[in-house]
């Protein structure tokens, strides 16, 4: 049996300045190994902190991750306990050092002093490559138990946790195969959705686990499935997504890490078509989302934020006796602003949004979470209702997302 | 010696699913309220792991909180083993009841007997009313150590923490007065600004600390300060953040926990004047930022995201010529972006951008990083050369705030 544990070391941690994203991240890259992480410590960086932590881990867990303290400045004392608490001795490492060189001689830096120590690491360790930074990584293996230790640097941990780490456990200790496969809707609530496909979820083998992992305006359902032959597995998990996909085609959007604008705009791509925005109650995150994206100025024209009514009126051309008969959060002001963008932003396709975001603008007729959204096409226009929430930055972003939403599922058609 | 520890409850800490910023945001409270955290563990749902932590927190600790597992769901065990845990039995508690009650009846949903045992609390604790939930925190005492346990729900957690928990330890305890206060800047990298302020900060009292807290774009300074009476303490952090002042005036946009927007927008309204965008790199993001504000729309006319250039050209005026002679990326495309979004939003104010966010994009001369922004006003444009980094949504980031920037230091003229 494996049993994992995080110590992460640093005073930061223990005073609220950062966040411990470092240990939630190694705990999600072990689960999805299949490594089971039973306990994670912030502690403190002192002497007996550390090996107090050490000590308990050991008592639990066979692997054991640590992470800072070794930095190159003097208050980071993590490398000299663990060379006491292994019964070692520091040496100088020239493979290290040579990395420290060439990290150095390409930022054009004189090597200091604090800097050549950090090539110094304990004879009873296994030194671990650190392809990203200065500091390298050790293995230490004691009664049993593997402890690796790690800067606390995100993408230099990051990468040794993935490249070095994980292979190391996994040749190691026999943990069977563990797929994973996350699929991405939008549309329905969490509930909801579960009564959708409640009966596909009861269909599922015990060895494939589902969790529905929710955020504003989207459900992730990650498919886990554990077994000793990963081919089976691949292939049971492809059937089981395929099912759900029959079952729910036009709630799924995605796979894995994509996200909604990544999918639009793949679309797009691959059409040769291009988008614009005029967005009221979004007030620009459509355009924010969309222009985050690398490349995304092959499709993307631009947006008209339209926050003011003599802007819907000047920039996109809405009547202003449409605005005064049916007010700007209206079918006929939304799908003006669509056609509108579509036509002075000059593209193929345009969405558009006008909602209350509130928390204050509400009215009986229109509380706060009433938005319209629209999408202008090659064949003309198509509107929405939809009914939010009381929070600001949840409307915005549902709202934007559902307006992303409308445009794909008329790309997909 | 007062000696804090926590302890958060939850296998979704464990897989990775959620990051634990009830711990960093409970550190940062009780470091702010002089309360020093020495340990964070995070624990699986089971009696035997919260048995455990609960008997080696309190081996090293005096206070010890404890979140999660508190939830109306059968999973939730942590309140079975410490009624167990502190010789307790399991009673009905009216006044905890009565809270079910009243939160159910604002949102009309009836009590099922799973929401009813949420009320049922241990003998051997005090109950600590949740202000904004259903599950009441409980306060146990035993061999000189405090024990907080909270629900999980962020917000409910919170007030029990500011308002009751924090309270109630600094009753019992004497840990002085502190003090703290954040004092933004904008506009220097960290390093820099520390040269700025070398002797400023020499010339501190030792009991007054001072903490660099970098973000992309901004360093927060905090100031905090511990001493037996409070007036002293105030009038010296005073004191020294006017000295502060004094020294770097411009670099200071706000204090405490304003963001660059909101000084804007309070300039913007206190003046009576209004405001439009003209995005291109940025594509959207001041916008968004702007927009994401209750009530902007009192000085927010709107924005033209123009990332094609011909939306340049048709919405803000910009001359086809001048795109051609100087680049989308110039000084001049950048002014006749602010000025056509000043007069076709007609607006007081206009603020534009356009640059290179990367990745792609850049050239020899024109490299990665490289960001043009103006402000056109009153009295004319005015524009701005920015060189920032490689990394895209870093360099939106700065080149938004830089642009609001240069408008907050022409309105605090």
């Amino acid at each position: 049996m494996i049993q994992a544990e995080i110590v992460s070391i640093g005073d930061e941690l223990l005073i609220g300045q950062v966040v411990n994203t470092n240990a939630s991240w190694m705990a999600d890259a072990l689960h999805q190994a299949g490594i089971e992480v039973g306990h994670i410590a912030a502690i403190s960086d002192t002497k007996e902190s550390i090996i107090q932590a050490l000590k308990a881990a050991s008592s639990r867990a066979n692997i054991v991750l640590i992470t800072g303290g070794l930095g190159p400045t003097n208050d980071d004392i993590t490398k000299e306990v663990l060379t006491q608490y292994f019964d070692g001795e520091l040496y100088f490492h020239e493979p290290s050092f040579r990395q420290i060189e060439r990290l150095f001689g390409s930022r054009n830096i004189p090597i200091t002093p604090v800097n050549r120590a950090q090539a110094e690491i304990p004879t009873s360790c296994t030194p671990i490559h650190n392809a990203h930074g200065t500091a390298p990584g050790m293995w230490f293996e004691k009664d049993g138990t593997d402890y690796f230790s790690m800067p606390g640097v995100p993408f230099e941990m990051r990468a040794m946790i993935q490249e070095q780490i994980i292979p190391r456990i996994l040749e190691k200790h026999q943990v069977g195969s563990i797929l994973h496969k996350t699929i991405l809707t939008h549309g329905v609530g969490e509930s909801y959705l579960a009564e959708l496909i409640n009966e596909w979820e009861s269909s599922l083998p015990t060895h494939i686990n589902l969790a529905y992992l929710p955020q504003p305006g989207i459900v992730r359902l990650r498919l886990s499935g554990k077994g000793s032959s990963k081919d089976t597995l691949e292939e049971e998990i492809q059937h089981y997504s395929q099912r759900l996909h029959d079952l729910i085609p036009h709630l799924i959007f995605g796979y894995g890490t994509e996200s909604m604008e990544e999918v639009v705009g793949k679309l797009l791509k691959s059409k040769g078509k291009s988008l614009s925005t005029a967005e009221s109650c979004t007030g620009g995150y459509i355009a924010h989302l969309l222009s985050s994206m690398a490349g995304s100025s092959s499709f993307y024209k631009g947006s008209v934020v339209s926050y003011a009514d003599d802007v819907k009126t000047n920039s996109l051309g809405v009547a202003k006796e449409l605005i005064e008969e049916h007010g700007a959060v209206s079918q006929q002001v939304v799908e003006s602003m669509a056609l509108g963008a579509q036509k002075s932003l000059n593209s193929d396709y345009a969405i558009a949004t006008s909602g209350i975001a509130g928390p204050d603008g509400g009215s009986p007729e229109k509380p706060v979470g009433t938005v319209w959204i629209a999408m202008a096409g090659p064949d003309g226009v198509q509107s929405e209702l939809l009914k939010l929430g009381e929070h600001r930055g949840r409307n915005i972003r549902r709202s934007a997302l559902a307006a992303l939403n409308m445009l794909r599922l008329k790309l997909t058609v």
